[in-house]
This record gives C-alpha cells, sequence and structure tokens, in this order.
C-alpha cells in the first residue's frame, strides 16, 4: 500500500465507484474525512471534482480504464454496477465483467480492502418468515441478484487465493426514508450506511466478510451476529415512519409472491435480455 | 375475510376466545383499537358486552357452537381451554378437541390467521441452564403442557395444509407483577403480551410462528431471534421487581427438580384422570 | 418389573397392542422368541390364543379395561389405535385417549419400556428434496399425523417426568412388498421391522428415542444416523422391487402436492369429523 | 413437455450439451437407453450421428443457437461450456453466457429439469482436512471455480423463480482411473458418474439439489447424506488404484497450497485474461 | 453447606483466591457485601485484613494447605495461580495441580459452586473474522491458556460427576480502562466484571456454564447468549476510549499472527520450561 | 525431517512410546512394515529389540529422557502414559507433565506428525442415548479422562502455534475381543486399530484432527463422518462376539450410573490422590 506522511488521515488515496448513485453520493463527503485524496468514479459524468478529490468517467467493463482507475488507492468502495434489475447483457458487463476487472486490477496493483456493495437480493427469495444469518445460503431474486452472488464468490476466491479482503455489504433498502410497507423491514438510514462503510474500512482484519445493510428497525429478516467483529452498531430505526404505512389486516394478497419473500417485488420480474430492451 | 368499509380499523370483527380468564380480560379492551367489533366468547359468563362487542358464551368442546362462534371474524385469538394443569379428561374436551374444533370451523370459514396460546410449559422438561430458541424440541413438563404440543402440532398441520397462519405464543408467565423468583425469567408484562399480540395480528405474513412470550428480563432462558421477523420488542422487565426475592446463596434444593427446570413447579405434578377429580 | 425365573427369554410377559392388525401379526410370533407369556390384545377379536399367549379383546379408549391389560407385563409394544386417517372423533378415541390411558397404567403398574408405532406421518409435510434426521420438525401431514405428534410428545412427558422409556418408530410403509413408486424409498420390510423392535426392546438404555422405521432402500429421505445407539442395521431393500414401477420422465404432476411432501397421498386429505362418517 | 407414445423410453428426447468432451463421450451412448432421441451438441465437429441421434455444432455463447438448440427437449444435461481454468474472457463467454443462454432458452421452451455440470471447485478453498456436505458454503478455488458458482447460483434462480428443477453434479475427477494420489480421493469412475446422471433424470422431484459425484472411495471429503433423495449409490471405489500411488511420509510439501486445500493444484493458479492468452 | 443465621448476608462465607492479584483486589470489597466473612487467600502477602475478613497466605500446590484453605466456606471464587503465560512447570504447579487440589478439596468439604477464572485465551486461536458462542471449541493461544483448558475440563468432571457447579469466566482484558486497540473489543470494565461474578454466585442454578467476560464493546468476538441464563447484562463499553486508539487503515502487519488471531501477543509466544527461566 | 534413501519403506525412523502395553505390543510389529528403524520405550523393560528396533526405558515425566528420545524420529505414535484411573499425581506427571516433555521435545527436533492416544473416556459422560460426532464436547468421565482432555488441547496448542499435526485416537475398547456387553458398542479389533494407526501415519495431511477408534459394531455411539478425510474404513465388527452377552430386559439397574454414560465404570470411580496410594 501507498505510504503516505504528515497527514492526520488514516488513508491517502480512497477509491469510491459508483460515485454518481444514490448511495456513491451520500458517501462522497464522508470518504474525505478518512482519506488525503478520495478518487471518484462513474459511468455517468460526476461534475467537478472537489479540491481533494480525482474523479474518472469509467465505464467498468473497460479492463483498461479500470487499470488505471485503481492505481494507486488504498482501497475501495465499490458501490459500481448496476443496482437494479435489468437485461442480463448489461448486467453482465457491468456487474459480472466490471467487478472481475475490478478485482484484478486491485491485485495487480496491490490493494487488499475492498468494501463491495453487494445486495439483500441475493437471499431474496428466503420467505418473509424466516430470519437468516450472514452464511445463509444464496436465493438470489432475480438476474441482478444473481450477479451480485457473483460478486461475493468471485471476492471470497481472491480473498482464499491472494488474501485481499473484502467485506460484502448485503444493503437492504437505503434512502432518505422508508417508502413503502417492506422498508419498514429492509430499511438503512444513510447514517447507518455510512456507518457501516467505515467499520468495513478500518476494522483492522476483515477477512471475507458478509454482513447485512440495514438500521436497527423493529421486524428484521437478517441477524448480523456472526459480523460482530466489525463493529458495526445502528444508531437508526424505521419505527418513526411506521405511521406512515398504517397496519392492514392480513389478506388475499398473502399469495403474491412478492407478499412472501424478502425480495418482494424484485421476485416477479422477469428475466430481460439485451436483445429485449 | 369478510369486506367492510367506512372504517379506519383494520379489522372488522376479531373473535377473542377465552375472554373471561387472566389474560382475556387484559386484551379484550386492546382489540377495540384494532376492530370495529370485537367478538368474545368463554365458557363463563363474560357479563355485559360494549357496544362494539359480541359476547358469546361458549363450551370449545361444543363442535356445533364454536362453528357457529367462528363464523364471519377476521381473524382469531385463542386464548380459550384451560391453561394449568388438570385432569386428563378435562384437558382433552377443552384444550385437545376444544382447539380442533376452532380451527376446523376456521378452516370452513375461510379465516386465515390465528394467534394461539401455546404455553412455555411445552418445552419445560428443558434444564433452567440452558437458552431455547423458537424451534426448540417439545419437552412438555405436564400434561397440560402435552395438550399445548397438541395445539402447535395442529396448527402446523393446518398451516401446511390449507395455509391457515398461526403464531403459537409461548406465554411465560403474564400477570400484574412477578410473584416468585421463577418469574423474574419467565415474566410477560401484560403491556408486552398486548404488544405480542399486535405484533402476531398485523405482521403482514407469519406462516406457522412460534414465539416465546416474555418481557426483556435480566436472565432469560429463551432466544426470539428466529422470530425476529414479527417485531416483537418487548418495552418491560422484571428488573424492578427483583429486590422482591432476594438472592439467596444456591442452596440443597437445587436437587428438587422444580429448581431444575425451566417448567418449575409443573414438572412436579403427577397426571390426573376425570375420574379423581 | 416381575422376577421370573425358569426360563431362558429375557421377558417374562410381554405386551402387543394392535395384535390384529397388518403389523402385529407379524410381530407376535417374533415377541415368543423373547418373552416367556405374550399378551395380545386388539379392538377386533384375536382368534384362538396360543399356549404361551394371553389374548385380551380391549377398546384402548376404555381406561379401566387398559388398567387390567397392563398389568403384569415387563414391557409394552404399542401398536394399537388407528394408523390411517380418519374421523377425528375417531382419533382422538384411539389415538389420543387411547395412548393416554396406555401410558398413564403403564405407570401406575411400574412399566419403564414402551415401543411406540409413531409413524413418518408425523413429519410427512416436508419435502421429498429434504432428508430428515430423527430431530426433524413435526410437520403432521394429516390428523393421523397430528395425533402420532401427540404420542411423541405425550412418551417425552413420560420419560422426563417418570423415567418411563419409549423408542417411537416412526414407520414408512412396511409391508410384504412395495405397492407403488413411493413405496421404494419409504419401504420397510417384515423382517427390518422385528429386528427394529428387538434393539428396541434390548438396548439397555434407550432414553426417548425417535427412529424411523425403514429399510437399506437405495433412495431415503431419513437418517437414522443419531439413534445409531439402537443397533439398528437393516438388511432389505426395495431395491429388488425397482423394475415394477419404471421410472419415468419428471411430468406434469410435479404441481401435485402429494409428488412434492414425503407424506405422499396423506397429504390430499381433508380432516373428517366424527359426525360425517 | 413434449408428449411422445409408441415407445417404451421414458424421454422422447433429451439434450446433451458438451457431448464431444471427456464425459460427453461417456454418457453419450447412455442417454440412448433412456431417451428415443439424443440430441448432442458440442462447440467442437461431433462426427456421424447415430440413427437415434440429433448432433449440433453451437457454441453456448450464440443465444439464438442455443435457443434452437433446445427446443423440442424433455430435459437437458448440461456438460457444455469450459471445464479447466482459462482465461476470464473465455470463461465469461462460455459458462456464464452460455450458462443463462441454455437457461433462458429452457425457460421459453418450458423445459423442467436440467442437470447440470458444476464442479468439486466451486468448493476447493476447503482444507483437506474438512469432510463438507452439500451445503457447504462456495468457496472457488479458480475463475473457473467462480464460474462453476454462477452456474449453482443462476440455476436456484431458475428454480424458485420458474420452478425448473437442477440438479447441480459437483464432480470430482472423472477418468478411467485415478491419475494421481489426490484422485484417490476425489475419483469418480464413469459408471458412477453415468449412475448419478440417470438418478438426477429420473427422481420425481429434485428441486435444486446439488451432489458430489464422487465414487465410494476409502477417503472422502464430501459427504452426500443430504442428498440421499437421489438415490445414487456408488459402486466403484478408488481403492484398486491405492498401491499406483504408494504412501509417503508427510513432508514440506505439506506447506504447500496445493495440499492443504481441496482443489489441489487448481488453487496454485492465477487468473488469466483475454488479452494474456 | 454451611448454615448461618441472624444475618441479612446470602452467604455466611465466601473464599476468594487469588485475592492479591489485579481482579482479586476489585472483588474483594464486593464480596462483603455478599458474605457475612469472606476468606481472601493468595501466594503473596495480603496485608492486614479486615474485620470481616480472614486472611491466608496459601501456594495452591500444597495440597494440606488448601485443604484447611476451603473448609467452611459456602462457595468459593477462584482467581489464583498464575494469569500470564510462563513456563510450564510454574504453570503446571499453579493451575494445574493447584485447581486439582482446590477442586478436590470443595469437592471433600461439600463446596456446590465455584466462580473459576478461565480465560478468552482457550479460544485465542481463533480468527478475529469470526464470533464465538460459548461451546466454541477450545483452541488455547498458549501453554497458560493450555492450563486454563484443563480447569475447564476439570471443572466439568466435578459437575458431572459430582453435581459441583462452576461458571468458567472467559475473561477478556479487565483492567481500569483499555490499554490498547485489541481492548477495545476485550475490555470487561470491573464494575462489570464484579457484576459477571454476581451473577455467577446468586443464579440458583449453573450447572457447567461458561461465558466470556466482557463489557458491552461495540465490536465483538464472543456471544453470550447460550448463558443468557445469568443474567448478565454488561453496563460498560470500551466505546469511550475509541478515540485513543485511532483507527489506521489496515496494513501490512495484516499478515502478523497477533493481528489475525483473537489472543493477540499470545499467540506469539513460544513455550517456556522450568529450567529456563 | 531425516532423509533417508536406499529404502523402500515411508518412513525412515518412528518412535512409538508406550511400547509396552496393550496397544504398544500389537503395534510394535506393524510399525516395522512402514520404517526402517523402529524406536520402542516404555517406562517397564521391553525386552530384547528387534534389529530393525531401537528400545529405551524413559519415564515420560524425565524431561532430558524425553528428549533424546524423540531425537531423529520422523512421527511419533504416542501411547505411552497411564492408560486406567489412577490417583492424580501420578496422572499428572505420566499423562500431563510427560505429554507436555513429548510435545516439547517434538517440536524442537522438527516432527510434524504425532499419533496420540486419546481415550473416548474424553467424553464419557454423555450419555449411552446420544452419537457423538468427532467435535463433541469434552465431557471427561474421570481424573484420567481430565488428563486426556489436556492432550487433545495441548496438541490442538502445538498445531495452531507450530504447524506440528496430531491425530488424537479415542480409542474405545481394544482387545482380542469384547470382554462385556457394553464393548459390544466400544469394540476396536487390534487389526482396525492397527489400520487407524496407518491412516493417521500416512494421510498427507490431518492438521489437527480428532477420530474414534472404535470397529464397524452393531450399534454406536460415535459417528466419525467429520474424519472421513483420514479413510479410516474399520473392517471388523463386535457382531460375532454378541451372543456372548445375551440380551436381557432393561432392569432397575438402569439408574445405575456406569449404565446410562458411555464412560461405564469409569464414571463411578472417585478421584484417587498420590497420597492415597
Amino acid at each position: 500500500m501507498s505510504q503516505h506522511s504528515l497527514s492526520a488521515k488514516p488513508f491517502g488515496r480512497l477509491l469510491l465507484t459508483g460515485a454518481g448513485g444514490n448511495l456513491g453520493r451520500q458517501l462522497r463527503g464522508a470518504l474525505a474525512n478518512w482519506a488525503d485524496v478520495v478518487r471518484v468514479s462513474d459511468i455517468t459524468d460526476l461534475g467537478e471534482a472537489a479540491p481533494h478529490e480525482e474523479a474518472h468517467r469509467v465505464d467498468l467493463s473497460d479492463r483498461e480504464a479500470v487499470m488505471q482507475l485503481v492505481e494507486g488507492v488504498d482501497a475501495i468502495v465499490h458501490l459500481g454496477g448496476i443496482s437494479i434489475d435489468a437485461p442480463f447483457d448489461d448486467l453482465l458487463e457491468a456487474n459480472i465483467r466490471g467487478t472481475y476487472n475490478l478485482y484484478e486490477a486491485a491485485r495487480k496493483h496491490g490493494i487488499k480492502r475492498i468494501v463491495y456493495a453487494s445486495s439483500n437480493h441475493v437471499t431474496g427469495f428466503h420467505p418473509v418468515t424466516s430470519v437468516l444469518d450472514t452464511d445463509a445460503a444464496h436465493r438470489p431474486d432475480s438476474l441482478y441478484g444473481v450477479t451480485k452472488c457473483f460478486g461475493e464468490s468471485l471476492s471470497r476466491y481472491y480473498f482464499d487465493r491472494f488474501g485481499m479482503e473484502t467485506v460484502c455489504l448485503r444493503i437492504g433498502s437505503s434512502f432518505e426514508e422508508p417508502k413503502n410497507a417492506r422498508m419498514l423491514v429492509t430499511f438503512l438510514s444513510y447514517r447507518d450506511f455510512i456507518e457501516l462503510v467505515r467499520c468495513s474500512l478500518f476494522t483492522n482484519r476483515v477477512g471475507h466478510a458478509i454482513v447485512y445493510g440495514v438500521s436497527d428497525n423493529p421486524a428484521s429478516w437478517w441477524d448480523n451476529g456472526k459480523a460482530g467483529f466489525l463493529g458495526y452498531r445502528p444508531r437508526d430505526s424505521s419505527a418513526p415512519y411506521a405511521e406512515r404505512f398504517p397496519a392492514v389486516a392480513p389478506n388475499a394478497e398473502l399469495a403474491d409472491a412478492a407478499q412472501r419473500y424478502q425480495g418482494g417485488p424484485f421476485v416477479l420480474g422477469e428475466p430481460m435480455q439485451g436483445a429485449e430492451r
């Protein structure tokens, strides 16, 4: 890892991919507290960079561009790629080829810590009546979820083979506020999200860790007990928003798969091919 | 389920059996917040019904009476039956035949959600030095406990076969206050009991769930982690009552089975037959 | 237990209930090898008793009759009751009241070992794509299965409370030969059934044991590893009968619940009440 | 599925991909016993087709070609793709895009059963001192292994979402004979391989099953107990070949990762990119 | 156990070994709240005894001295012995022979409750990326840790054989304040330590219990869920001290075993023999 | 490890401690097949050494003597020490100090593989109605068993810290023939014992392994599934001896602890001190 001195910040340079997305925008500022230089990238234009920033417009499926993007950083927060269901060909380029490109570049540049934005949709076909811990079996609820499973498997390989550590964040629903009843269970506040990234970057040794990104909501499908070594303690909860989604009597929609599985509406999607766009 | 309109309450009509018992009396008022009409029943006279109530005096072993009792309700909180050890013939009528009658009537009337008052005595022969989760094996501590195991097995069948959902509440010791040292572990405040019923009625999908009914007491024999999807968060604790039952040095009574098993004094009972009353 | 002398047989007197049924007839002869006197009972007439036999015609729901039936025996093989789905009122009398009567009589007469004919139908709603061990959760597939769950719970209580040991035999399909494709998985030969009863009677200490009654068939849904202390080693297999039920391509009937759950056709039954007979 | 009559064979038409490979050649003949027509495909020329065969030369990454390949078959044995470590770009086309193409085509054509050649290399980074059952966590030992993890995740999705059943065969080392000491543990004889495919095709319902493809070798890293419902009983063993690889005293090579992990030499490979070939 | 009367304190006489050590000094005062007489011992001089105290200077390897030390007490808190890595011969005398002497003396004097100072170093070779519950396998990180494993095994024997109950406290790092970054995870405040001893002495029945001695720190390697019956609820946390050990970027020292295993620097020690001192 | 050449035997020199004991005498000849030189030791005189043997009379508690004993060997089979219950002071010298001496000497001489004679008595207080796998918790049934627990903990430490591999053999009852009914369950034939040692010496990598030493007896308390990587396949069984210990009806002795726990008569022993001899 690069050496840096004369600085009070623990990291010299951090890379944030997907900096232009919903969560990337939240994190962009926070990273500045932890690193002298924050390199940000996205497939879209990121606007003007702050003085401590280096902005790169990069398509993650472009191997050479990713190789340059990664050079000289101390650790990576990898939010880039597609974060909703999409045609397979697009997912393949962004989430499969792109994630491979990132890990292979990181390996060549000797980077040892990656925080990877996985998703609760890698286990979305578990029923809503079970509570999963962090070694629950993959049951992706969409092609999108399948590509996130790929990222978890790939990062496991890079850890076992090369000692590159990854924290896979199985992010719930991270928005300003919960938007529907399901999100009362899956809500991850922005503040808790940033804290989770902080724990993932600073815990001295993480191995290949999996943790659900979720606030301290009243009801929960996920138990992070086995990731207790990360020290993540959520401070927020969906409880203040509960009254916006008033309780209703259970009804016939129970038969709807979107009500039965943790993935919610994702489980109803149909695979899309590139040609169908 | 019945349709109802022009009402802000989520349920049209709820049925509460065992409404005249200790817990039934606590719950009777609360249900009015959630349903336009609360139908209450007991084997004893329930006194005058409130305007929003329908009071029925029903022996649960009377199949026809139960069939009528259940008609037209949206969900059931089934506290009825015998809740202490008793002669087997009585338990058989109230807790076995009675519970069967209730489920079969519910099936015929298309009712899809039942909250069933099971008991911690279905696992009372586990030692006090173990912590059980909600899939701990049945180890009933009394014939009463055996009949509650029956209720759990029966409701499992009705869920697997007919999709009728049940939450089995393995209720600890629900009283105004803890009455002895054991209850410092098993105490369930009335407020927490009501909250647990609320979670059981309103969680969108519960499948066949098992949860211990216990407050947030300092010591615990039960871990509700696997029922986290219900969103039950106790607010009370036995801690304020601890000083009433001052700590003593462990002594020779350790050899007493009532001290060794979670069921407490129940484990010392002897089976009673009907003829022995 | 009774003392007996001048005899090479390990038991003085064994009781076999349900001696007139399919399995009872198989076992009747075998017991004579292990006991000086074999007391046999059934609700139907058992014909003439052999010299070493004592034949009783007893309705198990008759408490007094059962009390007399049990007197003086050293151990019990309890096959009695109803072994198919049936109206609930009948099951209640034969399998619930009857089994209670038997255990309570055994307790009063100091009998310490019972072999109880439970059934694979206590777990029949587990899918055919899972392999269960002997502490798999109850998922009965019928009211019949529910009453067998009751027997398992009741016998657990009598063991924990009074030290009366029971081996619960979750019998698969015990016939001369497998009769259909499902039985290629669930087949228990008569010879293996008898061996399993032998192990259950003679193992020095069994506690409250559960074991699946199944031969060494090629495919299996059940793993008896945790009951290895019984020493049961099946010698037969359904393999020789496989060609009678030729393999077919999986087809649309996959959607049939009877194909999806271990209980087979049982899972399609509808509860019957006594009044409906 | 297609209807066929006037035939004693259980399947009308089976598709075998990768028919030109080592295992494909073994299986090609066997399938003729189970289907009237065997459609075989490979990326290389398959030579002349037998009368009961339909030979297709197909690149699995060609979506349209795969769509046609799959039309009209009753079930698929998918051995196609790359079965050794290879440059990522090649693996991506053959094993990721190719497997997606196959499943999506199968979905559109209503095919409900696929036997998928996964690999023991999905768990190759588990140590040789542990015994895995079939729900062991993914720990791929190579990029090849990562792509096989993808296939397992993808097929899980198609099962949960569309009810298409897959048996994932985590094949050990299937050759005429074991070739080195590691293969004494991982050997799968051709005869046992064919038997495993037979079980996978004919078991009435398999859900999404995982099973290790391994003979009954003396030492084992894998326990297929949870897949017992498939009825796979290996008949061969590596034991007769043991003397070819004489035991040696454990030595300094213990430190070699290839000796420490189940994946053997695979764990020493380095990722290859397409551009590096 | 001895009878005492005319006293409001639950214990007549408690024995504290190792009273002169770091933790012994903390506990010495607290015990006076729970017992009329506190007998304190150490291998070093304990200074003047308070009026309610009986001070003994005892080498635990002196069997006769220990026999006298134990006489007449109601329960024992056994902190004595060596609590750091040390030459084996010393550990053998203090921690192995000494602990045996104590248990054997306790048996002869009929003492039924011992609180044993085990150590987190019995599991110190588990990686820092795992969370252990209280039945985690022994993986001692030092000869010191091995002798604490001995104490746990020995006390298990005395419980199973003679019903003498022990709570094994796997103490983390109990100091006034955390002294380094590792202690942010392992910190046990003095107040929480005393509370844990209180729970261990007063819980009516503990069997042979194991519990980690740790405060409610943000990050945790240990889950005390299975010891919930003890009622231990830590009130302190290392969080207020976190800023003293500022987060740093993970770096090359990751390869250092002291960073990879929970035991920290202990795992780097070399066995010392007595002759080497 | 030492180099040796011009020899067809895989080991140059093996050390066998306890060579004069029951099992040592069985193994002494077998080792000659695997090593050019067999060094044998015992506390008693071993008689004349064969040409390929080096006989040493050594008290394992003599550190210097053990240091010399171990020099120059490639691997060790450590049967030495006391193998029955005995006064603690004796056990401490032979099994605790002696085993420490052996491991520490092995470390200094760079020996990497030890086969350690542990005992089923490390888990002898598990009930006879449970089946243990190889990671069952320690529940020693005697002080002897406690010292064997020490050996398992110690060897775990030497593996985790120094990479020295050990196979702990939890030997059942290894005699010419079973001597009583308990041994029908615990019997290990001499032939199977030798085979187990062979597997333990020659498996390329064993880590810190635990395996029960037991033949393929009809009834079993132990499941070696997790040690399948050792390739141990017993060829013998206690079955041929079953008729010598005819089955009896379970009787009042059930209450005898020796009948209830796997350790048999060991569980009834009383601790002996050195002074009591």
